[in-house]
């Protein structure tokens, strides 16, 4: 089969400079700095710590496992496993540390079900109300990054070093 | 022009799935929302304020306006402005703000001038020593988010509330 150049010169100019792999290992590698922060965290302080207004970080983190498998369940409708959307509070730092493993484990195991197309198609997404699935993989990310900052400044007020990325 | 079909796939095969202008938006609009957290402190803290052993805000709104001017001339070696890359200390909100405001544009105005394959080329970078133009602009974008989020627990220390986005 042979192509017309008008057909290549169409494909060339689509111009998309993110690969997927590249995407996945951006966000694994802020949710491996994101489980070191929570390592960092005294139990107590981790359920009980917080400034201001602002929830304590294990609420914050609780809202992240939510919102990333709400967020796979919805991009990849034949999710490999079958978790719920809602995960039930939990009290220890070791459940949280398990529940967020989980979920490394379910954004890997469903990644490679993407297709290049799904990236730019709309979805119903949390507070956005619907926006394109890489916009809400780059809010999941960010939502992430920022929470942590946050964290960062609940351990200094604590006296304890951050984690040094 | 012709091309075999082997040719066309290898080409499919690239699957990038983020346009540079989507990447342009994501970032700017990232910008904009810190440039409200900027305009939320008042003078004093912005310059004074800090938890812990952190920086005050106006120190890492500095940093960020440095870096990213210092990623732009380096991404694009034939800048259209010949802005320096280190920028004297400031001593005002109003001095920090146009700082902001001419980094966004000086962000604008080269964005244009990345090609496809410039954003998969290596650089020498800030602390990361070296790394892929697409992963400079990633970096820039987390440590604006991280920062922000520090900022929004300062805000919180000082009773003030952070601007919603």
């Amino acid at each position: 089969m042979i192509y017309h150049y008008k057909t290549v010169a169409a494909m060339k100019s689509i111009r998309y400079v993110i690969h997927p792999s590249e995407l996945l290992i951006h966000w694994q590698g802020h949710r491996a700095r994101t489980r070191r922060v929570i390592e960092a965290f005294p139990q107590e302080a981790l359920y009980n710590h917080c400034i201001g207004s602002l929830r304590p970080f294990s609420e914050m983190v609780q809202d992240l496992v939510t919102i990333s498998t709400l967020a796979v369940h919805t991009i990849v409708p034949a999710t490999r496993t079958n978790r719920p959307h809602m995960i039930a509070l939990n009290h220890t730092k070791a459940r949280l540390l398990s529940l967020w493993d989980e979920t490394t484990l379910l954004i890997n195991e469903n990644w490679d079900e993407l297709s290049l197309e799904r990236f730019h198609e709309t979805i119903p997404f949390w507070s956005l109300n619907e926006c394109k699935v890489y916009e809400a993989i780059f809010y999941l990310i960010d939502t992430e990054v920022h929470h942590r900052g946050q964290a960062f400044v609940y351990l200094e007020s604590l006296g304890i070093t951050a984690p040094d990325f």
